[in-house]
């Protein structure tokens, strides 16, 4: 009997969790409610409402709120306005790969700084900056991070947005997995240390549901106006219809219940993913261990061939997303992200025991 | 008694002609079926049942569908995966401002080929092929432009259709309103003479409602697989969800009728500004008289201070877009676009008549 296939590449929500019971019900009353306005052209920034709730969260103002479809996008207008062949940016080591290249294509110069057992080389960023090379932007997912699941300190933020200041560069906030913490206590944002200096991104594709497509920014007032221009000259609006849906959804008293269902949906399956990973890979491996969020991300301690171990471990059941893929240059580690959310305990278990045989196989095969 | 403020600005449909109840319906119906798919992250190119629906439709291949959020935002990918600093672009002059827009910010030197009373001057085109100025991409809008009301000839069609393929170039082809025929027999369109050299764009916003945001592209397949990359790398997907809606609009049976609910509105309105501006305007201007569509636009035939006209009409509230946002280069006559669906019969005919004499007054200081 072959054994199911277990996909480490899932990095998603599992569908199960969808609520879409609730979407229905809330496209049913926006649409009874305000068809006029969500079924029409519309403000590049978005449905006022929903920018109006999200300026109240995040201590903002509505006009520097932009809405748009999924966060991506947003980074793309933000890479696009801000930066030029030659530019640099400063991005986390490892990083979230679909940022890493649309940071990358616009020519810029997209530098790793790494992240440490501590979380990022913040004096690693100050060395550089005394010596004259300040980026234009500095992209950090300082909650829970894609993919390696580090939270940055509180120590680190705060030194993070004084060289912000005092160099004058931007930071990008991007902070999907922020409400889903299992465990321990929130830290500010960086946003709330340094308003002037952080582009805030999130979204409710991982609270919600992705396929909505509504992702947010909460910019500086300085950047807000160039940013919306350039949103209309490239598509007009995003779906006023969707994000209607999510207003009435949070309008309705729904997010915060559901953002507790999927913790104790996700919870369960951290804790053994950490567990398994405890027995299976101490000699092996180094790994954060989050409070939240959707990865785990580990070091190998051995050098590794990547495309040998893709290819055995695809052999044998078990699908891993290239772990290179996440780094701006070449990492000195073998990197493999463990995604839990979508995997069930079970499958977590077979998963990691599985994995962890299959490297011991080709350790002992290299001897 | 203040006159209230007519709006010649409004290139929109009228909210009243958004299904509204249709859509909840098939909201409802689309989650109920198939949720796990229109709630999740998918494809860059959009929902399989509907690219699969509009292959048949374009007899294309659903692989060469690409499905956005609106067809801008699919021109916008085409202009950063075709064109750079100094490529060369045409477009009809008079063009969709927008579009023009999004080509130019790439940096392309885009290149207005005059509207004639027949249409297109592709003699013009030709002789500039001949001379070597061979663009990327050739932008236009054969079925009742926008901003012109103009419709290419079959003839010019063809013409257009063979100096792509030979002198190698893509068209975009761009149609939102073809299916909003209110007299006269269809036209083929170039992707039918020449699908190998066009790249067709259209939308449903027109069709079925604009907050949607579902546009479509029909590419050659030389280009599809670099476009939809492209697309991944930009926004991960298009809201699945909205283009479920849509797909099930049409499996519904309900695309046409509405089709046929929107030429009962429409007409009526562009018959009144036919008739009006006939009245109005003979000795003033000249006017293409278009089959279908959203907008007839005219040129006046005297000399105007455009910032003058826009000024004066809006004190007498009279609301007029910029004419000189259509051309690529500096228009030689005064161009004024008129749009008629979102406007009711009785407004189109007040504002006409009064921006005529608006324009009549300012002719009359002028001597």
């Amino acid at each position: 009997m072959t054994e199911p296939v277990i996909k480490f590449t899932r990095g998603v929500p599992p569908p199960e969790c969808f609520p879409f019971d609730q979407i229905a019900e809330c496209s049913n009353s926006i649409l009874d409610r305000d068809f006029e306005r969500v079924l029409q052209y519309g403000s590049a920034g978005g449905y006022r409402p929903l920018r109006s709730w999200l300026a109240d969260q995040y201590q903002s103002d509505e006009n520097w709120v932009a809405i748009g479809q999924g966060s991506l996008q947003l980074l793309d207008t933000i890479a696009r306005i801000s930066l030029k062949p030659g530019s640099l940016v400063y991005i986390e080591a490892p990083s979230y790969d679909r940022a890493l290249n649309v940071l990358r294509r616009t020519g810029a110069d997209v530098i790793g700084i790494p992240l440490r057992s501590d979380g990022l080389d913040v004096e690693m960023v100050e060395t550089r900056l005394k010596a004259g090379a300040r980026p234009v932007l500095f992209y950090v997912i300082p909650d829970f991070q894609n993919p390696s699941g580090m939270e940055l300190s509180m120590e680190k933020r705060k030194y993070l947005a004084e060289l912000a200041e005092k160099y004058g560069f931007w930071i990008i906030e991007d902070s999907p997995y922020r409400k889903l913490r299992y465990r321990g206590l929130e830290i500010p944002t960086i946003h709330e240390l340094a308003p002037e200096q952080v582009i805030y991104l999130s979204s409710f594709s991982k609270l919600i549901s992705p396929g909505l497509r509504v992702g947010y920014s909460i910019m500086p007032e300085a950047l807000a106006p160039k940013f919306l221009k350039f949103s209309e000259d490239t598509y007009v609006n995003p779906s006023l219809f969707n994000q209607g849906i999510v207003f009435e959804y949070i309008h309705r008293g729904w997010l915060e219940p559901n953002i507790a269902k999927l913790k104790t949906l996700y919870q369960p399956r951290l804790d053994i993913m950490l567990q398994t990973l405890e027995q299976e890979f101490k000699e092996m491996a180094d790994w954060y261990k989050p409070d939240g969020g959707f990865f785990v991300g580990m070091n190998l301690k051995q050098e590794m061939d990547v495309d040998n171990l893709l290819e055995t471990s695809k052999t044998a059941g078990i699908l891993l997303s290239d772990g290179r893929g996440f780094f701006a240059q070449k990492p000195q580690q073998c990197f493999i992200r463990m995604p839990f959310c979508a995997l069930t305990p079970q499958e977590i278990k077979v998963g990691v025991i599985r994995l962890a045989s299959i490297i011991r196989e080709i350790k002992n095969q290299n001897y």
